[in-house]
């Protein structure tokens, strides 16, 4: 794919407003476990190529919750925070997958919004969006008990990798929760003692993904 | 003030824009207690002409968790969800004093957004800073012990009333902070214990702010 079919708004920009963009487009490739965006600076709108990018915050304590992932055609919007006054908290991305993306520099992103209204009312879909996403996380974290949301993760996880064993160390899955590492090794025990996961080292299997997903929604 | 000079981009409209917002627009009071949008219905942008009003989730069994407020002059979006297909939740919003309003019903808001770069603009940084307040809120129940969020919210409450004897009962700080009313009458205690606050029947009087502010930082 080219970046100009993976852009969701590019036809309904003009021509001059398209060069703008190309002359200022950066391609790059990153290795899993990458860092792209970090808060300190004003990176630009990426745009996902292939691979996989996970959001998240970071406490004072380096406690990490994990907000949404991005995947294949998937738009970043707050690693370009500066284009918009209005926010004001911090997000980390960090490559899961290698991955390959574009970035558009945020200066030109948002000279372009200023002008262009289905520029500027994609943005709102698209920050709408990664709202939707956690304002479902609080609901998560607010009203259900952290063996559902282990539950979820466990199924969430094994349907992105398309494989019911997953290769994530405890650690990893209590970053994702906003958990810590020893409530996330007693609960999965006790998903092993019910027969619903094997546990092995740096993996874990889901043997029962109907009763995890009884667990979910119970 | 009249609608003209409170709505935020209102000169960076045409005449035809300004006049079809004024053609639709709706002016309302309502009461204290009054619930304005339950998210059944898309009831349009609502601008807070004086008053206050509360946005807040409800869980299935009632539960309820305070996400911000809104003042004077502040202008409700997610009562106009129905604008952005991307919003996937629901948000309540009620009176939480006597309030007049102004509504620009969702359709005329919609169909303007699509053509003015200015209006979408505007709506962008809307629900930049709703996200801000909703990332805060997130951050909060996160990492924050609830005797902090506790302390946090009484010191708004004050701040907001202007006054240091607050008229609130358990049941709905409990609402407010997703929490339990047993939960917050235990922590009020423990708060009077330690001479923080004075708990009389319906009214909680903070008696040194600066030990609760000193709870929050710490």
């Amino acid at each position: 794919m080219d970046f100009q079919n993976s852009f969701p708004v590019w036809n309904r920009l003009n021509k001059d407003q398209q060069e703008r963009i190309l002359q200022s487009l950066i391609s790059k490739s990153v290795k899993k476990g990458s860092v792209l965006h970090d808060g300190s600076g004003c990176t630009g709108l990426m745009l996902v190529e292939t691979g996989q990018l996970r959001a998240y915050i970071l406490s004072d304590e380096g406690r990490e919750v994990t907000l949404y992932r991005l995947f294949d055609m998937d738009m970043c919007l707050f690693s370009a925070s500066c284009i918009l006054r209005s926010i004001q908290f911090t997000i980390t991305i960090e490559a899961e997958k290698d991955t390959r993306l574009w970035i558009i520099p945020s200066d030109t992103y948002k000279s372009l919004m200023q002008e262009s209204a289905p520029l500027a009312n994609y943005t709102n879909e698209l920050m709408a969006s990664r709202f939707s996403e956690v304002m479902w996380l609080i609901e998560q974290v607010m009203w259900k008990s952290l063996d559902k949301r282990l539950a979820e993760f466990l199924l969430s996880e094994a349907s992105i990798e398309g494989s019911s064993e997953l290769r994530i160390t405890h650690e990893a899955i209590a970053n994702h929760l906003g958990s810590h590492r020893e409530v996330i090794t007693r609960m999965l025990k006790y998903f092993q003692n019910e027969s619903m996961v094997r546990l092995q080292r740096g993996r874990i299997e889901l043997l029962d993904e109907d009763r995890l997903l009884k667990l979910c929604d119970g």
